[in-house]
């Protein structure tokens, strides 16, 4: 029987995922984001990077069948099944200072940054270390014509998931995102599993 | 009278940019892309940073007016004053690798990466180090719909230029692009001149 994780709320969390094992990422409630970042766990300085992405996808926005590429070009994951067919990746974790820019009457918050390199510590990671972050379900449209984007609610209903399959051995940071404008307004969880086919 | 330096083809120059001084690159034939990265002087981890750009000026077409952020959420350029209007900060700096993937029949080319990283070693940058570049003059448009991207000849024209203001003390690596698509299949200089206003 598969374990099934939670992240609660504006937290975040860090795990070992081995070559060939299956994540699959799960919005319990529906609306909900989650960043995502992925290290080489033989190499830390390798990463998850959207410029190689956008490079060898050809695509901004990845979907089933694309992959996810280290700045060593080299893939990390593939995702292998996808519920939603809108994450982002253009856009850094929220943090202290993007909480001052957007939202300058709303308590502060460490945001998905702070949470990310508190459970990231253990592996060596500190705040400079963390690439722009795969942000599942995260639903940000761009005009093709000016380039502007907005940040809009989730395409993700209750208990819509995502499936990544790992491409090396990885050391993977997820959270439950912090932010007001990612999720609607509303705090809530994140599930995931690790499995193999 | 203001000296101009010349970037030769295929090859790359790393330089201090204090704060306020002016930087004018003019692509001298037309057609042709710079790759620009940005570390702060006073702390080489702090880098230009795509994420963090889009976030804060929300877009991805970055023109005169936009500020190019860091991965530590200060500003560090400030485009004021652009010809083309048209320059891309989604992909990754040409290397090695990515020519084996999109130019298999062809040469290899250390890239735009090999040549930044050459040029920046004197302060203390190795690869790992190297941000998405913002590729000046670079012609990637992106479908909105479905986000798809290409790699078309840049919009420049000869001795079309864009000049940024130095936000503040930067390490500025700058390239004549090495590959064939983001030029049009041809290989030229790049120009720049640095000045107080």
């Amino acid at each position: 029987m598969t374990e099934m994780m939670e992240i609660p709320p504006r937290s975040g969390t860090a795990f070992v995922l081995p070559a060939g094992a299956v994540l699959t990422v799960i919005d319990p409630c529906g609306q909900q984001v989650s960043d995502l970042v992925a290290f080489a766990q033989n190499d830390m300085r390798e990463a998850i990077s959207n410029g190689r992405t956008f490079d060898y996808e050809e695509t901004i926005f990845l979907t089933t069948g694309n992959r996810l590429w280290s700045n060593k070009s080299q893939p990390m994951l593939e995702i292998i099944e996808d519920m939603v067919g809108r994450h982002d990746f253009l856009l850094t974790p929220c943090s202290e200072a993007t909480f001052r820019h957007f939202y300058p009457g709303k308590p502060l918050h460490r945001g998905c940054m702070g949470n990310l390199v508190e459970a990231l510590a253990p592996h060596g990671i500190v705040s400079d270390d963390v690439p722009t972050a795969f942000n599942i379900f995260m639903n940000v449209p761009v005009d093709g014509e000016t380039g502007r984007l907005r940040v809009l609610p989730p395409l993700s209903k209750p208990n819509d998931s995502i499936r990544f399959r790992a491409i090396m051995d990885l050391v993977i940071g997820m959270t439950a995102c912090s932010a007001y404008d990612s999720n609607g307004g509303s705090f809530k969880p994140i599930q995931y599993a690790i499995t193999r086919d």
